[in-house]
């Protein structure tokens, strides 16, 4: 693995590095994080996340130091500014000084929806990667998700015992505007390890070219699902008119009846759910739901993550 | 002990379990808690709660992540409903999620004092405690206190060197609404310790019946506080009118007036304590206090229920 | 060492101690702390201090639990007030009782800006330290900041190669009225390590009589600078006129012009700094910049102050 884990790119084989991290899971735990320390920030809220990387770290020997940004002040993005403003210290300076410190970095900092080309540009993590001595992991940034997309993939190694997947990656309604990170890293993760996705979504929705490359948008919400070995559920804002809300449409909440149209396919979700929304009840709870498999794995893929990168 | 400790109830014998407890605390410390995680959830404020209970558990060796749900989100508490509102996560899946990282998890969650019936099915933690894989331990629920309860009996056991001791539980003045919940609980605990309790409030102010039964109220302050010896203090809120701060009655101040009316009594606090508006500080600075031995007991009743769950 | 460590008073001999603390920083980590609890208390958002000092402790075995304030309430802090407004709990009640869970305590509180006498009493951590059963460290009061004043001269020991450097303090320009503890606790550290120091600022903005005696305002800023060096540059609001902005010169913004003025000397700020406001960032990233060297040496003076309270 490269120095950093922000994207798929930092792993050299996908398809190996998963492998590699379910043997680690089943594997006796080794301390091999002794004497080290690993810094979690965040500029957002968080559980899962939270809980599962500073566990794995513990596990595996690690201090853990938890900030939330909060606790301190924000960080200013532009080389070259006059500070004048309301941020009180330069991400170059606090990266510098944080790796000093920590041996490792853990960084959360959702996109602002304001200005796409900002978000994109992942300017915050891009930053601060660049200018830490110690490696950083993602732990969901503006536009990727890739602790998430990780466990997702030994989720489905472990319980799709199907040859060839159809992969259906499924937009669903919500109340609130919500990031596209959980969508791009599934759609990268996903081609990394040799996997095309059937995207489904009303039109709108379409997401970011660099993301849905080597994969299918099918409009067509019943051709998309029919024989799918897994139904990825999602809910994400518009790429197109940046971070609009532009259906609330309920018949895209998935239910037994959509469940019914594929394959028994496994039911996933990154969690947290809006249950009754996103996805009924009874599809949730379903003998085929693997959202609890998926958030244990969260922790597997985290010590995995920090044990390469140690 | 039962699987999750919320109550008096999940306790077999609460005579034998205090003095154990009591043993335990003069034990040497033995690391039960190596590789195990405890997960601390505070719905609201807390200095001894967090502290005690946190350093508790890793004096016998456990990790510790301690989570203010404002730095994750609202969580759902009723099933079967379109999570179209304010809430986020439902408490099942949170329940079985953290279960999945943590060994043992513990919640503080007060009441809302909007809905009185809500609050006495104390819902969020007994919903918690229901899909929770792990045990439950209740660090201030809407309507009970159990660790602190234990540690005040642990410390009356102590120090007050009576035979059948003469316990009261006066109400006293204070400018918030405050829960019923330590007062509930010090009768509960009482109760299933053997001892009666003579409680003494302004009218208007009569605990739930639960709680009540077993003890006796007397409206006549003087009679209560005469001959006794232990006065434990604390404000509560009404429950009749639910949640209404009914008096402000400064006459039910504890003074050293109230205190000589005593068998020269030990007096308690379970803490924060206003000064000077719920007693007179040259009463709760007297040599007669046991405010501090109480909230050092608070550190040995978690580690002694810590013990008890792993 | 004294039993806290709240300013240079502390310390008995400081040049000495300034040797010792810069021999341990090189020698063997050794498990000191190992079964000892640090709790840290921030009234204030900190990034650097709360890093280094959680660091420093869990780096010699300790257990270490951060609150902010804001997880638990306002603490009163006058004797004999009936507590009948926005505080909870009284100083003494907390100091007493956190003195019984931890093995010591670390505080910052900033100034309130509203009442100078209240603030250069700096009655919280002193009014603590009174109550306290545990040794109680600064981490930066109203008026004073210790650790940071440590970690400045370990910085000059080990990088400024004159004997009896020329050492100037520079205000320069900022947008919110910062306190004056840091630049109080550098004279004072200065001082009694034997430096005078040179202060040079705007008229009205000359720090209180008690820091500034045995060191020497020049207001002519030329003359301060030449030849000088060391370059300590900070921002303070007035004294005089308690709490206020008299200034935003950028006259006063450190610029490469600034230091060419100088004996090629080391230019220091305590981080987080303004960048292009308070110097310009070619003299931040310069060569002669020990920013980042002042900033690891706060891990290295917290570590030896814990150890010396051990």
């Amino acid at each position: 693995m490269k120095h950093n884990f922000y994207s798929s790119e930092d792993v050299e084989n996908v398809p190996e590095f998963i492998e590699e991290a379910l043997k680690y899971k089943y594997a006796p735990v080794q301390l091999v994080g002794t004497g080290k320390t690993l810094v979690m920030i965040f500029f957002n809220s968080s559980l899962r996340t939270r809980l599962s990387t500073e566990i794995a770290a513990r596990k595996i020997g690690m201090e853990v130091i938890t900030i939330n940004i909060n606790d301190a002040w924000q960080w200013e993005l532009e080389d070259g500014s006059a500070m004048v403003f309301d941020t009180v210290e330069h991400v170059k300076d606090a990266a510098k000084v944080i790796g000093t410190y920590a041996d490792i970095v853990a960084i959360r900092a959702f996109p602002g929806f304001t200005d796409r080309t900002a978000d994109y540009a992942d300017k915050l993590i891009n930053t601060y990667m660049r200018h830490s001595p110690v490696p950083v992991i993602n732990m969901e940034s503006a536009i990727r998700h890739p602790l998430q997309s990780l466990a997702d993939l030994m989720t489905i190694r472990e319980h799709v015992k199907v040859e060839n997947p159809k992969i259906v990656l499924s937009w669903a309604p919500h109340v609130k505007a919500l990031p596209q990170a959980v969508s791009n890293s599934f759609l990268e993760w996903c081609g990394a390890a040799g996997h095309e996705v059937i995207v489904t979504h009303p039109k709108g929705y379409e997401l970011a070219k660099e993301f849905i490359d080597g994969h299918r948008v099918e409009y067509d919400r019943e051709a998309a699902f029919a024989d799918a070995d897994v139904v990825y559920v999602k809910n994400w804002s518009s790429y197109k008119q940046y971070g609009s809300i532009l259906s609330k449409n309920t018949d895209w909440t998935i239910t037994d009846q959509t469940m019914k149209l594929t394959n028994n396919a496994a039911f996933m979700h990154c969690l947290p759910i809006r249950r009754n929304l996103v996805a009924m009840d009874n599809v949730i709870d379903s003998n085929s739901s693997l959202i609890y498999e998926q958030a244990e794995n969260r922790l597997h893929s985290a010590a995995f993550v920090l044990k390469n990168l140690i």
